[in-house]
């Protein structure tokens, strides 16, 4: 039984997404009581206040699934030296109207996998700006950069050797860090 | 004849936007051989890669238009500490697919109106960092952070006498940036 | 008896700091098991890697008061849209040597008082990206960007009546802040 | 005979800076008419705003040599994922008393090595948002985000063959950037 339902928002929706990727192989190193729920942002409109009173089966839908959610993670890609826009147009959404956020005080994860040597690192400087105005939590340490290389993965799809220790000792604290905000 | 055509990009669909009225006020300071394009980005799909080599007509029509102006003016309101989601969505599709952006190289201004007196600097902030790696030539100062207040702006829409000096002087400065740069 | 020893950073030396006398004032808001620690900055010596191995004095002191401390009060003005050399200048030497890092995982507050009514909002958010690399859990909301204007303080140098709710609900946060992550 | 003097401003004093090494080896990228100042910052007291009416000999010092500067190239390390408190302060002094700013109006360019793969992206990311407030035109693309491995440089201290394409390329971009802003 899941007591840690933790939704995941993927950055980009492109078919063979580096960050979904990366999501579905990390999900795995999760402990049991904890279930993930994949988020769809692709669908969404483009952000417009007028719209706040009447809000899109789509924004009911995102907002629903933040609001029973433990906490967030976050996989992006790096756009421009920030993150994507589809990205930011879900953080919109989800709030308002002013008042009405849904991300409030949600433990978040920000993660991202990138063939850039640079990482995301700058997109998540970013997002980490947004997190803190949204009232989230955020995990400081360790900082997840993924440079997308041979190896990452086995050829199941889980984490490879190279990177599995580094990265279940993210998912560790991370699971601390959601049972402390929770 | 307007030898100066300016995109004007506006990152809120609000039909009572405070930033599409600072821009159309705006636009009425600029000298007789500046003109503008009003950059349509509300019916834009989301950023999504694999569309890179089939661009619908939407975002043929933005690549266009910024092709054809000597600058561009991003009027922008703030969202959660950062620039919206759909402002972002329109930098990435013109930037895409890579190598083939249609910013690089065009002198950019940066404004924002906002009901908070912090104003859009944060928003501002980021912006900043995703024109600079677009090789856009960005003005520096004076920062244009306007607080949306009675006298903005006169009966005919026009900027007010409390800040027309001071904006006036904006445009002037952008008036020689964009020719030092085109 | 203090339970809580909280170290208080900021970031000017004027003699007549806006932003120390914030502080002095904050201080008083707090319960009874918090105490103070004023932690000195300005004689500390620009940083330098090489001196890393033996550090003087006054780096000494001040790893051993963040050693002490229960959490950390950032009190910032905004110099040139980002925090002052000073106050990064303290960030980095008691970050020093590479992981011996001794802000890990002390709960943070961030403040900041300024005569602009941009107020400190810019600095804010670099030194929120900082302290999320230092692996600090830093109060998210409500943010604290105080406008220097007559009646922030009363004739005995409290917070005055208009910011005085506010300030006391921010201090509450941040108490129970302290207390989940101490 | 050099008709433009650009300032060199060093980040870090380590006594190996791969910093001050970057920088004595692009200098000899540059064409005969431009000559380099090193600008000395280990010595400048923390800021003060206090001693604004009186600054120091240093201080004083630094501000003449921006001034007779035709450019400013800035090398910076990064530090807790922004710039060196160091470069801060000695940005912070040059730019003061308010309104007697020696940077504004000269044209910048940003470089970075570092032993992390990561660069110095997010240090470069606070740079230029201080840049742009301070009014300094600051070259856009190429970014220089330099790895510090073997091969950097020859046996003279020169550009090795892996990068010395890319940063003779930067180099005649900052020199045309130069002219242009001169």
């Amino acid at each position: 039984m899941a007591l840690f339902p933790i939704a995941v928002v993927v950055g980009s929706f492109r078919k063979d997404s580096f960050n979904a990727s990366l999501a579905a192989a990390l999900e795995k190193l999760f402990p049991a009581d904890f279930s993930f729920i994949q988020v769809r942002i692709d669908d969404l409109p483009l952000y417009n206040q007028d719209d706040d009173a009447n809000p899109c089966a789509q924004v009911r839908r995102l907002k629903a699934e933040i609001v029973g959610a433990k906490g967030v993670l976050f996989f992006t890609p790096e756009y421009n030296r920030s993150i994507p826009g589809v990205l930011k147009n879900a953080l919109d959404h989800a709030s308002r109207p002013y008042g009405q956020s849904v991300w409030n005080g949600k433990p978040a994860g920000v993660l991202g996998v990138s063939v850039s040597p640079v990482g995301t690192a700058t997109a998540q400087q970013h997002l980490r700006n947004i997190l803190a105005y949204l009232n989230m939590p955020t995990l400081g340490q360790p900082e997840v950069f993924i440079h997308h290389k041979d190896g990452l993965y086995d050829a199941h799809g889980n984490i490879g050797d190279a990177s599995q220790k580094f990265l279940q000792g993210w998912v560790d604290a991370y699971v601390a860090w959601v049972k402390k905000h929770a």
